[in-house]
C-alpha cells in the first residue's frame, strides 16, 4: 500500500491514541517511525507499532509519561524519560542541548529511564542540521557477549555520530556493534535457512550456521574484538554514566513482558566553532570533497537521505498485512 | 638486552637532548616512549626514538617548542603543539582539563599542529586513574580510503576510551580502526612473505596477498564499512574540527622529509558524576562483575596493565640491536 509521510503519521498518531498514549507523546513516537521508514529502516520504522502499542496497554511503557531534565553540570544534562517512549525525550534534548553546546562548546545529554532509541542517525543530523557536530550511543536489550565470553552482556549498542558539510547534507554516520542486524537472524529462523557462519556464536561461545542456536547464543560484533570493545564503550557511556539498565538488565523491546526496559542513551553535541575556530566548516567541505574525489568512495548517510527525499516526494510503500495489522490495533 | 625503566628513559632523554630536544619535552617523551614499551606496545615506543630524533634534527619536528593553550569556550580548551612532539601537549592537557571536566561535567581538548599521538590507552588510562572518563581519538597519515575508494583518505585513526572502576584497574580501550597494523605488513614486505587477502587492498581495491601491492594500496578497515565510518568520524574529530592537518595531508611519522605532520587529537574527558549521580562508580563494578562471571570474557586494558606491572618489577627487555642503533644516535 502506498502512503504518504503525512498519512502514515496520521494512522500511527490514531493507533497510539487508542492505546494508551498521550496526543503529544503519539505525535512524536509517529513522527519518529515514519521518518525511520521514510530513510529506508523498515526495522525501526512501521513494524515497531505493534509492540510500542501492546507495551503501553500494559504498561511497560508509560505512553503517558513526560520527560524531566535536569542540568546538574553547566555542560550537562540529564534527562529522565520516565518509563515513556524515547523520542519526546529526544526532543526536549534538542530543545535545549544545542544553547549549551553552542554556550559551553561542548555538551552531553544522559538518558535514562527510557526505551528503543529508534534510528540515531535521524536524531544526530537534526543536531547537524543546526549546524554542530553530534555524538549519540544507545545500549539495547543483551544479544552481543564481551570478547571472549558467552553470554550476552551488551546490545548490539549502536554508534551514531554527524557533523554539517557546507553547502551539502550532513556526513551521518549509525552502525550497531553487532556484524549483521539480528532481524537477519530472525527471519532466517522463520524462513528455516541456515545462517553464515560469521554472523552469530551459539551458546558455546561457537560460530554457527544454525539460527535457532544463534539465536539462543549470541551476535559476533563488527570488527570481532575491536566491536566487542566499542560495545562495552557504549555500555559504559549509555548504561553506567547514565543511571539506566545495562544492556544485561533490560526487558525486551517486542513484548509487553516484564518490567519498563529502562535503557539509557548518551549524547554529546559539539559547537565545531569552539574546537578550530570558524574554518572548521570549510575543513569539512574540504574533506568531502577529498572523499567524493574517489570515483568509487560513498559519503555516509547519502542512501538515507536521498531515501528520505524520495519518500517525501513520493510517499512510502507498506506492506498491506502490515498496514492491516496496524489498523486492527 | 635488560634495561629497568628508569634506565630505559635515561637512555631516550640522553639521545634526545642530544638532537636538539629541549630537556623538558625529551623527558615528557622519553616517559611516554618507555611507557608504550613497558605496556607491550613496542611499535610505538623506543623503535620510534631514530624517527624522532632524525626529525627534531631535521626540524620536521620542533624539539624546543612549548605546547600553547587557548580556552575559548567553558568546556573546550584548544591545545597548539606548535609542531612539537604530542606527549608535550598532552601532559599540558592532563594539568587542565581533568578541573575543567570536574567543574562543566565535560570538557573537550582539541589538539593541533601535533605529532605521533603514541599509545592513546596510556593517555586515556591517566585521565580514569583520576576518576573522570576519556574517549580519545586521533588522526595519523593516510592508509585507509574511504569505503569503496582506493585513495589513501584516513590515517588508521585511533579511538581509545577509559572509565575507573571501584576497587580495580581502569577499563581500557584502544584500537586502530585497520584490521592489522600497517607494521605486520611492514614486516611480511621485509621477509618477502605473503599477507593474508584480509589485510590490505591494492591500488584498484582489491584485497591482496602482496605485501608491495599491499603497502601501495590502502589498508582493510577493521569491520568493513562500519571502520572506514568509524575513521571517518575520527577524522572529523581529529582533524576538521581541531585545525590539523587531515590524514591525507599529513607527512610521514617515519622519515624526516617534508613539512611538519601537523596532525590533530581530539580528546572528550566526562565527570561521571555528572551525567548519572554518585551512583557511576557502583555501576561501573557492576559491569565489570558481569563480564568476569563469564569465565572466558576479558575486560579490556588487562593485557598492557599486566605489562606495566611486569616492567615496573622486572624492567624490560630491548634488542640489543635497537639500544645499540639508540646509542649512536
Amino acid at each position: 500500500m502506498h502512503l504518504t509521510l503525512a498519512a502514515a503519521e496520521a494512522l500511527v498518531f490514531e493507533v497510539l491514541t487508542r492505546n494508551r498514549v498521550s496526543e503529544a507523546n503519539a505525535r512524536s513516537v509517529a513522527r519518529a517511525l515514519v521518518a525511520a521508514e521514510a530513510a529506508g529502516q523498515g526495522g525501526h520504522g512501521l513494524r515497531r507499532v505493534e509492540a510500542y502499542s501492546s507495551q503501553a496497554r500494559a504498561g511497560k511503557v508509560d505512553g503517558f509519561a513526560t520527560p524531566s531534565l535536569l542540568r546538574p553540570f553547566p555542560a550537562v544534562v540529564q534527562i529522565d524519560a520516565n518509563h515513556g517512549y524515547a523520542y519526546p525525550a529526544i526532543d526536549l534534548a534538542l530543545s535545549v542541548v544545542p544553547d549549551i553546546a553552542r554556550e559551553q562548546g561542548i555538551a552531553a545529554a544522559a538518558f535514562r529511564r527510557s526505551h528503543h532509541a529508534g534510528v540515531l542517525a535521524l536524531t544526530v543530523e537534526r543536531f547537524a542540521e543546526m549546524g554542530l557536530v553530534a555524538l549519540m550511543v544507545a545500549n539495547a536489550p543483551a544479544s552481543m557477549a564481551a570478547w571472549g565470553g558467552r553470554k550476552p552482556v551488551f546490545g548490539t549498542n549502536p554508534i551514531a555520530f554527524a557533523a554539517p558539510v557546507p553547502d551539502a547534507d550532513p556526513v551521518v554516520i549509525d552502525m550497531a556493534l553487532s556484524r549483521v542486524a539480528r532481524g537477519k537472524i530472525m527471519a532466517a529462523r522463520q524462513k528455516g535457512v541456515p545462517i553464515p557462519d560469521s554472523w552469530a556464536f551459539d551458546r558455546n561461545g561457537q560460530p554457527t550456521t544454525d539460527a535457532v542456536e544463534a539465536l539462543a547464543g549470541t551476535m559476533i560484533p563488527s570488527g570481532e574484538a575491536k566491536g566487542a570493545a566499542l560495545a562495552m564503550m557504549v555500555e559504559i557511556m549509555a548504561g553506567a554514566l547514565t543511571g539506566a539498565n545495562f544492556s544485561f538488565e533490560a526487558s525486551s523491546l517486542f513484548d509487553d513482558q516484564g518490567a519498563a526496559p529502562a535503557l539509557g542513551h548518551m549524547l554529546v553535541v559539539i559547537n565545531p566553532d569552539a574546537a578550530g575556530g570558524a574554518v572548521a566548516a570549510a575543513r569539512m567541505g574540504r574533506l568531502a570533497e577529498e572523499i567524493t574525489s574517489d570515483p568509487d568512495a560513498r559519503l555516509p548517510g547519502r542512501r538515507g537521505q536521498n531515501a528520505r527525499r524520495m519518500a517525501i516526494e513520493n510517499g512510502i510503500e507498506v506492506e498491506d498485512e502490515l498496514v492491516s495489522l496496524i489498523r486492527a490495533l
